[in-house]
């Protein structure tokens, strides 16, 4: 078996082929990749099995199961979805700028892929195709890390990917994985300093921190959304209670979920109580206010106000500005999405000014933060940094670019 | 004295104020930068001098000195600099991107600030202040760490800045300097997680290797670079000689300047003797074929090619191919500028496309990569990695972005 820096080699070895691939080949990889799943499907299936067998054995959760689960449902939709993707402009060798400099140096800015992206995930093997036929399009080959528990999956999924490619004329090497998935494999990863280009981790918060931290390789952190939303003093209640519903609860496993309601003081009353009979399934961890006006509520810790729930649970505060609104989403949000429920257009103004997430709504639901929902199609992740990009990650987000400079022998 | 950590929080407070504020507000307070550099030039020149007695007693080189001191002129070159910073366009506000969706849901993509950026340089004054007003005009607040060799010219340089920000209403916080300049505290800085949004490290190259393998925040790396020329077989070589030279000569300390030198061995013996007659100066570190060629030059080991010499020193290799100085160059390449010397069009290309760095160049000197040059303003360095930005670093990478989606109750 290959270490995870002989994989890493590889990959950047194949960068120098894939990088520069035409459209055409790339696109033509891809397709050969949406007909191998269906034609691999039984093989790929199987080995799904062998990986459900013993993760049912070892008690894992039914929805991290329903996670790890393939199906030929399933299956035909990541096929599908890479097919989307042939769809899709291809972003490199766009030219961002261009100009003429007076001493006729004719320069050009030019989108480049990043190279070596490494992804370090758990246990969901459709994160193993759409992550790496992303990298792909975007002229990137990938190392990926996947959790133990979908070893098998996606051996098979890879090893499908690696032929398909192969035969459409590129290096198999543009897709690697790592088959080692104990815990050093992982830090290996993020030591491959002038190997990998950026690691991506995807995966709960612990994760996602201890690689920011370790990592000697650029980072982009995504996905853990302690997402908040307001109501407003002048809010419509009802759209209130409308938008809340949905973004806690019609799917309270992932990261634009809400996860914390801060709501004014002169509308509190009117709001908790209809809001928790819309929502009798969610458990609410709730300031002093809040437990005097609802009942059910169990007193809210600090630790309620930071915690990313994936789950029928909410903390709640009561307000009593819309300054002390954003004063506490400053201090608790992770930078993912927030929403303010207002009729205010001052409110609505300072509040998407002043509150620094990567997604600031007024008015609607926070589940919206999604690469498909925002019209870039497939997405790799949500960017909770600052740097490089911020929000859904779509093929624009896994490029660089460089300055070609063209001259007649100009010296300075 | 406050601790690097208190600083930070205090420069991320500022930073609530500060990326917020009108262009009018932070030209003014630039405006009052670039008025107070002048009215205090006797108290920051006194600093100064501090410095050099510390600095020539210490045995500093001529040529460390020569960075570390100001003068009136020096003076009035940084105060201009930073008056031309108020003629600059404000990227902050910026709509990137914008689209309506099919839902109704107004979704923009707009330019905000990055927050806290940190910085940690050698001991050149001029730093401090570019630094300093480009993040202000960009809506950021700076944390700023020089060498302990300027500390005195760095505090009077600091205590002017603040004071003039002040007095055109912005928190004086929103320049921050860390006096404390033992190694623990550059240490401390990039530990600042949650603080900083993003560390650039300005100096040689093994500061900037420590903060990119030991920081726990982002960090951008700037400005190492081993630059190459190739001299292709069919190069005009005439155009040649002049391009090296001035890549080598015309200032061999800073970043552009040219490292290693690739020849075409069908041109070796008409290029060599005549470029080593016009750089006298230029120590040569040659491969066995050029030492056989110019008697001049010494052996260089696999050491010199990798190395940065910002000296009158240059590396040579004679190579039988196009693509043997391509691999070359990936190999042994910091990423920064390369230049190709042709006159064959699809060598031209083969270059450009090939080589991974942040410029490369067709028949020009390396010493443009440069933000002045590439008509960008003002820069804060040249970035050589491949996340957030990449080349000569102006206003604009000096911003994040950040989605505000406005709805009218919108429910997924």
């Amino acid at each position: 078996m290959k270490t995870v820096r002989e994989l890493g080699l590889a990959a950047r070895d194949a960068a120098k082929i894939v990088k520069t691939a035409s459209t055409d080949t790339k696109n033509r990889a891809l397709s050969a990749i949406a007909e191998a799943l269906l034609a691999d499907q039984d093989v790929i299936l199987k080995a799904n099995q062998q990986d459900l067998f013993a993760a049912c054995a070892a008690g894992m959760s039914a929805s991290m199961q329903d996670r790890l689960r393939l199906t030929a449902e399933r299956i035909e939709q990541m096929s599908k979805a890479v097919r989307q993707l042939v769809q899709m402009e291809d972003p490199i060798g766009q030219v961002l700028e261009g100009k003429r400099r007076p001493n006729g140096l004719q320069i050009e800015k030019v989108r480049v892929p990043l190279g070596v992206i490494g992804i370090i995930f758990e246990a969901r093997p459709n994160v193993t195709v759409d992550a790496a036929t992303l990298c792909l399009k975007a002229g990137n080959t990938v190392l990926l890390r996947g959790g133990k528990e979908a070893i098998h999956s996606n051996r098979a999924l890879v090893l499908c990917m690696r032929t398909a490619v192969k035969e459409a004329g590129l290096p198999e090497d543009a897709i690697c994985l790592v088959e080692d998935t104990n815990r050093t494999s992982a830090q290996e990863m993020m030591e491959l300093r002038g190997i990998l280009d950026v690691l991506i981790p995807r995966g709960g918060a612990g994760l996602i921190r201890a690689v920011a931290e370790q990592a000697k390789v650029p980072v982009i952190e995504t996905g853990v959304g302690n997402c908040h939303i307001y109501v407003d003093e002048s809010a419509d209640l009802d759209m209130a209670i409308s938008v809340i519903v949905n973004a806690k609860t019609s799917r309270p496993s992932v990261c634009n979920a809400a996860e914390s309601l801060l709501v004014h003081e002169t509308v509190a009353e009117a709001l908790l109580g209809p809001l928790a009979a819309a929502m009798p399934q969610v458990k609410m961890h709730g300031c002093e206010k809040t437990c005097a006006i609802l009942r059910q509520a169990v007193p809210a810790t600090d630790a309620d106000y930071g915690m990313e729930y994936l789950d029928y649970e909410m903390s709640v505060k009561v307000v009593s500005s819309l300054e002390e609104a954003i004063e506490h989403i400053g201090r608790y949000s992770t930078g993912h999405s927030e929403s303010i429920i207002t009729r205010n257009l001052e409110h609505a103004r300072q509040f998407t000014e002043q509150v620094d997430s990567a997604a600031v709504y007024v008015n609607a639901s926070t589940r919206f933060t999604d690469g498909g929902e925002f019209g870039l199609g497939a997405e790799i992740g949500i960017s909770t940094q600052k740097l490089h990009a911020r929000g859904p990650m779509g093929l624009s987000e896994l490029t660089s670019c460089k300055y070609i400079v063209q001259g007649s022998g100009q010296i300075r």
